[in-house]
């Protein structure tokens, strides 16, 4: 512990810590600090028990690189998932999408984020090369890219395509277009013209 | 731990911890939980020693009610802070508010809340008993009373000088009026009926 730390004191350490998480400001920090002081510190002896649990228990999946807490990820250990169908997310976050979604029945792989220059990111820092190893390991019959419907998604998606391409292996990619459930004057342009080249017979 | 415990697992745990705390919904919290999971995990740990010094070493002043990690809490134990002028505020927080903003050289009071009937909060649960000894112990001057400007918080502090006007001690009350820094179109109707009831000769 520092100088500074211990002039801080407790409390000033706690506002410090909660105002480094994303979204939350010096002011909400604050707010929260008092919330959790209010009367019985119960509800911050289970937060810190559950973050300490979460930091010694959670870890990457070996196979597919989700988060973890037993040997092998939920998804990777369920032998009803289907080993033949890869879904390739950028994150663990992007893969509870999924999930939540409730419809996939295949298997993921988790790149650990998207090719992005400025911000350092380059593919050695991808796990491409295990995503490699398992199509080539046989088995999976399509890969499906779900990297986001952005510039750098989009990039991400087309370098590993090119690397899985000698495989063979079926590659797909998720359809863009309108949003269900809004209007067609809350879409903006870019919506509506991949509407209209991916549009279909009705 | 029960058995719906052991089913969520450290994740949703962590999730459902998060997700108690007030503004932040089930999502926020998600998203907070994949961010401590993202890399590495000494934020988390950072976090949680805080949460546990903080119910470990934080309580209540026994003088004033602030929140102290000493056996005064810092105003208290400040030598130097005025004992004559006593600052009556509602929350810990709102200390905090007076303390920012550094001005104030006297001490403070916290009631512990404001008188709310609806909400359950009868004059019981404030801590005007040891504000009344404060007082009759002799010292003190001067009572501001620095409740929230709403219709709870004035009723909180007519109950307050009710129970202080036998010792005779002057007591005030916070000027209501514009907000600086405001201009007058974002002004509502209270505000201005305050600031010409509260009109000085200029």
């Amino acid at each position: 512990m520092t100088d500074t730390e211990q002039n801080l004191g407790p409390i000033g350490r706690l506002v410090r810590e909660l105002s480094r998480l994303p979204g939350i400001g010096p002011k909400s920090a604050e707010r929260l600090t008092f919330h959790l002081l209010g009367g019985d510190r119960q509800p911050a002896r289970d937060l810190a028990q559950a973050l300490k649990d979460v930091s010694e228990a959670v870890h990457s999946c070996p196979e597919c690189g989700n988060l973890a807490d037993g040997e092998m990820c939920s998804v990777c250990s369920n032998p009803r998932r289907d080993p033949a169908v890869l879904c390739v997310v950028e994150t663990p976050r992007d893969l509870a999408v999924f999930e939540r979604a409730g419809f996939f029945r295949g298997r993921y792989h988790v790149l650990g984020g998207r090719l992005a220059p400025l911000d350092n990111m380059g593919p050695d820092r991808l796990s491409t090369d295990s995503l490699l190893r398992r199509v080539q390991r046989g088995g999976v019959t399509e890969v499906i890219l779900a990297t986001s419907p952005t510039l750098e998604g989009d990039g991400t998606a087309l370098y590993v395509s090119n690397l899985l391409a000698p495989t063979g292996v079926k590659i797909t990619r998720l359809a863009r277009g309108l949003p269900s459930g809004t209007s067609l004057d809350l879409v903006n342009a870019q919506m509506l013209s991949d509407a209209v080249e991916g549009r279909r017979v009705f």
